[in-house]
């Protein structure tokens, strides 16, 4: 068994289920924190399970360049290599070519790029992008896409999504004929894996409050036969028409998971739900549902509430480390001197070890001094508000409470 | 009571003993990890707590800068401030005057300098510093000295140790008359800090193997006529005759603690070691003895096994934001190319959480790539290595095996 979704509840279009991967079981709708070069940034692996984290994302684009694909292979993939045994996804590389990379040249076959790090040239098609995923390893992982514009005229989204088909089918292609090279199966493990292994068996994990963050199989995976899983994407600009042929081209090459790319490139929000919402109607309904690069905390709310059953974006721990804290009320920009002798914690209603143990006076002083402890504190914080929200998410999503699941959340702790 | 040293046992010169201050109980000889402004950098104080940190120290100059004493004050001194209930020593500002500020200029009566932050214009008399350093609300503070200058001519050796000893005189008046406004008694609990006690006493402190790390007598020191302790330095630069005459004229005014200052600025470690050698014979033996600024893990062995009780050093916490990681088997620069497949634990014989779950490998590719887990890892293990080192040589001094103490404990892992 590679991936397994099953749908225990709905509440109007959100959807509650459980998603098996090889690594862990997945609880959904699920937020994935952002990984990019094997770290979520300034927060140890031990901390994201004790916050719930139950899958995380890699960037396979900045793994590519740093510090490499056979490095990774080598140490058993991303999981061996990072010491985390929960789940992991990674992205194709196609959307950091694109926003990241210079001097790109896309063909038919691929996109020529020159590294950000240091200028060398090097070259990602859907075969070399999956063959890259395969070595890094992770549970999830996705099509080589080109990630459309914005604004883009009728013609070129047209183009584009149709190159993203094509593409879709040679990474599917590539994958089946090469998905068992995984590297979870010729590793060895080493003596801080079993150290590790030791260390979580005897760790409560004390974050995910019930909900199983995983079934914690380290080293190997359960079944000796499991692969990764090679989801699709749609694009289509913002052309609802294209979308939906997307999502059809998608679907008849067949994924056991869709994505939703190409939004939140700098359109306004109400396109963005309008997108959003249109494409989900021609998903399948028994298949997980992944929303890349989102959002804010009501907008992962808002679109759970739409049937979306997985995102991830960087806006948790990037804003943590530019001092920008999400609380139950409102966002706080901690550099404000106004919070110099505010003995409170940064929320009352978080019970996070930084809220239950700081006051703001403290992370205000930690940020204005530029300490490193500001930029981990920060981060776990807004990690634990936003994998909070979902799991709070989740518990409405199985009461059947539509209404207070989709306006009453985000606002929860108002007055 | 403030405070209270009781030698346990000896083995040779080296002593193992309990300092009682108001905050904690503190197993000697120790090691203080640097926490300049209210942080140990990139460590949270849980992750210090789990190490076995017993006591920390503040600098009196950054934190009397930013975030400025008054603040501190008003949140119940650096306990408070920074949501720590274990002991705390703060330094008096002299030496990072000497070494930080710029355009500096002395006189009987104090010492004017601009802050290196802002370039603003300041003055630290043995009165203010004195006064800062009550309202820091540290257990421990120390008098206010003149690091002299190495090298430096005999005269100037002379006039800088006797300009010590004034204001050693000087400082001791102003806290003997100023010692009851200490911050501690004046603080209300906020609710970070009834929420920070509650994680407190459910939390084992699983660094301190069986050794009180502190008696955790948050928010109030347990004796309300409880003040802290004003400790005196020795100066007299690198001429026996006159540390011996410095020890001499501060013990004549009269401390509950001694500290050995002005050393590790430059002078060869020979050097070094025959000035704390020949500095402690004429400290009194029932008193604890505060070797000030040292040093490389093997240093602290030494200069506890001469009879120093209290060390501290930034070596450990600024060499491992820069790499530097101090293993049982010797010094490793993480960044060489040679660690990056290494799937070895980075120091088979410890059990820091890092060495039980990270590899070399994993180690070396978050430094290469800059990432802030690398600082929060390595600083991590550093104080780990110390703070172990000083609990391996607390126990041999238990067994009396002073020649095992002096030569075998830091080669305690070779073949």
């Amino acid at each position: 068994m590679s991936l397994e979704f099953i749908l225990e509840e709905t509440a109007g279009r959100a959807r509650k289920g459980r998603l098996s991967t090889p690594h862990a079981e997945i609880q959904t709708p699920v937020f994935m924190p952002v990984g990019t070069v094997a770290s979520v940034k300034a927060v140890p692996q031990e901390t994201l399970e004790e916050l719930g984290a139950q899958i995380i994302l890699g960037n396979t684009y900045h793994l590519y360049l740093r510090p490499g694909v056979e490095t990774v292979r080598r140490m058993g993939g991303l999981h061996g290599f990072m010491s985390w045994n929960r789940a992991i996804l990674t992205d194709s590389g196609g959307f950091q070519v694109f926003s990241l990379s210079e001097l790109r040249k896309l063909n038919e076959e691929g996109v020529t790029f020159r590294s950000h790090l240091d200028g060398s040239s090097h070259f990602f098609s859907p075969e070399s992008a999956t063959e890259a995923q395969i070595g890094l390893g992770a549970d999830i992982i996705m099509a080589f896409d080109e990630c459309t514009e914005y604004p883009a005229d009728q013609t070129r989204m047209r183009a584009s999504m149709e190159l993203t088909a094509r593409w879709a089918a040679r990474s599917k292609k590539y994958f089946e004929e090469h998905k068992h090279e995984v590297p979870w199966k010729s590793r060895q493990p080493s003596a801080a894996s079993i150290q590790e292994r030791q260390v979580t068996d005897s760790t409560p994990n004390a974050g995910t409050s019930g909900e199983s963050g995983g079934t914690d199989c380290w080293p190997l995976p359960p079944d000796p036969s499991a692969t990764q899983s090679l989801f699709g994407i749609v694009q289509g600009g913002m052309d609802r028409a294209l979308r939906k042929e997307s999502a059809e081209r998608t679907i008849e090459i067949g994924f056991p998971g869709y994505a939703i790319g190409g939004l939140s490139v700098g359109e306004p929000r109400e396109l963005t739900r309008e997108i959003v919402e249109s494409t989900l109607e021609h998903l399948p309904k028994d298949k997980p549902r992944y929303l890349m690069g989102v959002g804010t905390p009501d907008e992962i709310v808002e679109y759970a509430g739409l049937g979306v059953d997985m995102m991830d974006c960087v806006l948790p721990t990037r804003a943590a480390r530019h001092g920008l804290l999400f609380t139950s009320e409102g966002k706080v920009s901690i550099k404000q001197a106004r919070y110099a002798q505010d003995q409170e914690p940064l929320d009352p209603n978080c019970d996070c070890r930084v809220c239950r143990r700081y006051s703001r006076a403290y992370l205000r002083h930690l940020y204005a001094s530029n300490e490193v402890l500001a930029q981990v504190l920060n981060t776990i914080h807004n990690l634990s508000f936003y994998l909070d929200t979902m799991r709070r998410v989740r518990h409405s999503i199985s009461l059947g409470e539509e209404s207070r699941f989709l306006s009453g959340i985000w606002s929860r702790s108002k007055p």
